[in-house]
């Protein structure tokens, strides 16, 4: 390599007009900016050239069979030669983008004319010369008859002596001359950026709502007769089905269903005493019932799998797998294959560690010892499922194995399989957040469970929704099995409904863990987590104690989370997430902010949230909308229609709330014009 | 190029150590960052890994003849896995650089041990692992034999059973196996970023003081009995470079000295009716005589020349060349290359024009009629030069000729001759300054003119010290023959002094047109630059009124300026652009600003600047030093040398400075500590 350095290497040609900067462009073009089929986003770029001549551009999209699509770009900063457009692709798979920037005869004859003209210089020769481009238009670009007469009608009087000079130039220059030059320029010295690629995936992959469950809980309940635990099944799980699909929820996720290995498991809140009939982690996978690719007997078997994804799908849901990728002692590979884990210099196999804690239930997989051996089997294990209907993999710790195990196992799956989903469970720190997504995965996990001021919200998804959104797409979880934070701790019943809420619209996916509805929050002394964690134990929730005519009849938030899934699913602006926009409030308690998205119809879907994040106090502010940014014009007034409470009101740019434990804790209105 | 789109593309590897976000990077890499011989720069690069295990970075610099030079990357920000090194090239050509991510072992066991055996967990296991690493690292890197010894020894004293275990873990940890270890790691999956290219140019190119002549002006003066002006010349001209010298310049640039074209010729104030005798514009190049390659007889034949060009360097100083490509109606390419202008559809040639001005002085050549000829005709002109001794070309209005020319001319010119450096003199939009920059420009004209306020001109050096200087140099002038800002017409002696100050110390490139030593600060009215411009007329400065007994010594910035070039010239520090830091000044009035760079020798050079921007009003402020950023602690006294006075202080971290009209507007100080 480096002998080619030693004379000047060769140089990139710069083009004949300099496009400069698009966005987005992922790793400098080495991977794909990535969307869902129908979501729309920014494309820009820095076009300019020298001298006074006009300049313009144009983004070419190619779609997955090479059919190219010129948008126009608008030049929205003329000091910083800035131009956009807002691109959508229609359906799944590998398109790419270009930015041309080109000179633009016509704009620049109609610049000068105009002012030549009116000051009455060389107005003979300019409207010659205006006359000659736009036959140079009707030559050299296809037009139909109709479209080809604008031109025409234009030339014959731009030549007509006979009239006053500023009226040949208006022909020139009117509205059906500019319209159809803008619909099908005459380009000169076109000059393309580079090509880059666009990943579009299915709309799943960026909306819907996910719903936790631990199938083994769901149907479990305490034998009191016989003083022990009957474990649920998937069969029994399956009976849960229609009350998650009720509450609206489009995945359910299930924590994994494999065999759970029997050395050093675990107890109830982590202990190390289990007794034989506590259950043990089912993330400790493996047991000579089999490793990743077997279903935990007590579970069922893959009748009773595919019974449950049926299930799911009748009800219209999709079923997320869980995807850990570790071992207990008594996982099958570990006999078979020990060179797969790390041996250490006493012969013995490592298992985890975070000095000086020891995990003895878990054997980390070395990736590095046998690569091809390892991702081989993985990706038999993945097919095992995706054979069984699971197109959604919900990946535990994927920052613990190789990133570019995670490129190679999404790459090779999507070959076959391109609607597979990966979302990654990667809590940790923002460069292997960001870089799984770059790799693959269609989703993360994030950090909305720790940002709890406006401040901290407004900032998150100011980066979630701006470069970062084409390439990682965030899922929101208030509270995971390992997740309580002491917000929802210490919150109260406020506290439940409204992060589910800022969930639920801050961005278009987002997850509920089982149990969220009976605001469970209490934690493990010392942890920010349940106590009592259902990993390591059967939590029965008698659902039907909360049911109507039940002892805890309204006690339960599954009428929210019905209410939140309803607004999500009538309104299509909440399903994206570059959308969204804040609003000036007075009180720094309050968030507020909007999404916007216009529809195929032409007309607008408005969804505004404004929220008191103080769940202890009911308090009150101004809000001040952005008009233009929701879509209205300075002075409009707009119809706000509560879409929990049905309220309706009119409102102007000032908006007084209040909100708190007194009422509510928020407001989700839909905005229209009133007429 | 799109039926390779309708399949997955090919994946970029990721790499098994992530390497992201190198900085810097020019264009995703497809133009060299850049710096000067011996410039120290940053290179950073975002640098992580799966798991619990230590992860190291190398900076590997590839110097023109291919020999690899690895540095050692520091994380600065472990939760933003930010990587960083200081890299200096010590000799120009085209070097390269990559960021290396490696897994390091030593570290690994180094964390882990260092807890277990503290915690007595392992010990043994881990004293054996702490062996086994040192063991790899001596038989996989390359040692001397003093080298091999330090690890020799640890890893016996690891393995004796006699000593207490913390003994030997301390004999793997202590600084002298960190240090060799350091030096030469054991690196494990070693990562590379993609290759970039760095261009490293000679350091004229970085650091310099300019001052610009009319040689027609340096010797002309109006003969009263004749009632007519005698042109100065060549000759006359070189007798004012030993003046020039002795102020400290390194540069003197030349406007055009080519054919003046008659016509169209302009008249003083630019107006439209010249007498015969006006000297006309030299901006307006090219006459029956000659156009780009030939010198106005007026000022001598290429023996004057090459007289002129020995002067300067036998003064230590190189001659910039004007290089306006534009063509005054006489030049001899327009009969020669009627081709190489614009025809309108009148058959006349095309002007220049702004609608609806005029300037029918001046053709511009048309690029795109025939790029191969003007390419070749404009590389003969320059290569003229290049053999009378020029080395350096000032760069009329590149902005108004096509962007990928520059880019072809400077790197065939570099080619054969990379010593030679290029300015533009863009002034325009910030798009294509930059780029101008990227595709080889080594110096650019600046805002700085227009840069008055304190925040404005540390917003702007920010930008220009940033990320933009590892492609564009700026060139710092506060007046030219067509730049006369309100702040110099009306700020008196007090701004003279200042924005000379300013524009000399803030970047290493500034430059002085000639008379600013006058502090002619006359504007044409309703224009901001000199009256009676001297690019219409002569003008005969009688330099020896200030010089010691005459009439008007003392009058003059001479010495002023001369004293900033000596300070130029014995602080290294000045010499550098990206080592400016800013410090606090209570007034927003005042600017307060340091360079500090560390010498070969280990020393330091540290300068500090604090002036007052009002000319108008003496001001007092407390300026808060950032003693870190100067190279200091916290709570040290410092010497305060000042440059211009010759006073002496000692200073703490919080500084009273007074300054205005009744003293002088800026402190320009040495720092050292006091012992």
């Amino acid at each position: 390599m480096s002998d080619a350095l030693r004379t000047a290497p060769p140089q990139t040609p710069i083009g004949r007009i300099p496009v400069q900067d698009v966005r987005p462009v992922v790793d400098h073009g080495a991977r794909p900016a990535k969307a869902v089929a129908g979501e729309e986003f920014e494309v820009s770029a820095t076009v300019f050239r020298e001298g006074h001549d006009a300049v313009n551009a144009t983004l070419v999209l190619t779609d997955p069979e090479g059919g190219e699509h010129h948008l126009p770009m608008t030049c929205t900063n003329p000091g910083l030669d800035h131009w956009v457009t807002r691109v959508t692709a229609d359906r799944t798979g590998w398109w790419s983008y270009r930015v041309e920037g080109w000179s633009d005869p016509y704009g620049t004859w109609e610049h000068d004319a105009t002012i030549k003209v009116h000051a009455d210089v060389d107005t003979e020769l300019m409207l010659e010369e205006g006359a000659r481009v736009l036959e140079r238009a009707l030559d050299e670009v296809d037009r139909t008859a109709d479209e080809e007469q604008v031109l025409v009608d234009a030339i014959r009087v731009l030549r007509d002596p006979s009239r006053p000079p500023v009226v040949r130039l208006k022909a020139g220059t009117d509205a059906a001359v500019e319209d159809e030059l803008g619909a099908r320029p005459l380009r000169d010295m076109v000059s393309p950026s580079p090509e880059y690629h666009l990943l579009v995936e299915r709309e799943r992959a960026l909306y819907g709502a996910w719903y936790e469950i631990f199938p083994r809980s769901e149907g479990a309940h305490y034998d009191e007769d016989e003083h022990r635990w009957q474990t649920g099944t998937l069969r029994t799980a399956a009976q849960r089905l229609p009350a998650i699909a009720d509450m609206g929820f489009d995945v359910v996720y299930l924590t994994p269903i494999h065999p759970i290995g029997q050395a050093a498991k675990k107890g109830p809140n982590n202990t190390l005493d289990a007794r034989p009939e506590d259950p043990g982690s089912p993330y400790a996978i493996g047991s000579p019932d089999g490793g990743h690719d077997a279903i935990h007997p007590d579970l069922g078997d893959f009748d009773d799998f595919d019974a449950f994804v049926a299930e799911a799908e009748r009800l219209g849901m999709e079923v997320a797998m869980d995807l850990a990728l570790q071992c207990s002692p008594d996982h099958p590979w570990v006999a078979a294959h020990p060179e797969w884990f790390t041996t250490r210099a006493d012969g013995t196999i490592a298992y985890a560690e975070n000095p000086p804690k020891k995990y003895q239930d878990i054997y980390p997989v070395n990736f590095d010892n046998d690569p091809a051996g390892i991702y081989a089997e993985v990706r038999r294990v993945v097919q095992v499922w995706i054979d069984h209907g699971v197109k959604i993999f919900r990946v535990d710790n994927p920052h613990t194995k190789p990133v570019e195990f995670w490129q190679w196992l999404i790459d090779d799956v999507a070959k076959d399989h391109p609607d597979v989903i990966w979302l990654a469970e990667a809590f940790t720190k923002p460069a292997m957040m960001h870089t799984l997504g770059k790799v693959g995965f269609q989703q993360s996990y994030t950090y909305y469970a720790w940002r709890n001021t406006a401040e901290e919200i407004e900032e998150y998804l100011t980066e979630l929704s701006g470069e970062a959104a084409a390439y990682m797409r965030p899922s929101f979880w208030p509270t995971t099995h390992d997740i309580l934070t002491p917000y929802m701790q210490f919150g109260g019943p406020g506290a439940w409904k409204l992060r589910a809420v800022l969930a639920a619209t801050l961005v278009p996916t987002y997850g509920i863990y089982a149990g969220y509805e009976l605001m469970e929050h209490v934690a493990r002394p010392g942890a920010e987590e349940q106590i009592d964690n259902e990993k390591y134990e059967f939590k029965d929730r008698r659902w039907a104690d909360y049911e109507p005519g039940g002892p805890k009849e309204g006690r339960s938030l599954a009428g929210w989370l019905t209410r939140l899934n309803t607004i999500r699913r009538e309104h299509p602006a909440l399903h994206r997430l570059r959308n969204i926009r804040f609003h000036v409030v007075d009180d720094e308690n309050f968030i507020a902010y909007s999404k916007r998205r216009v529809l195929p119809d032409g007309s607008s879907d408005v969804v505004l949230v404004v929220a008191n994040l103080d769940p202890h106090s009911t308090r009150a502010t101004t809000m001040r909308l952005d008009l233009v940014a929701l879509g209205f014009e300075p002075g409009d007034s707009i119809e706000a229609h509560d879409l929990v409470t049905d309220q309706r009101w009119v409102w102007q740019r000032d908006v007084y709330v209040r909100l708190g434990p007194e009422t509510e804790p928020c407001h989700i209105v839909s905005l229209r014009r009133p007429w």
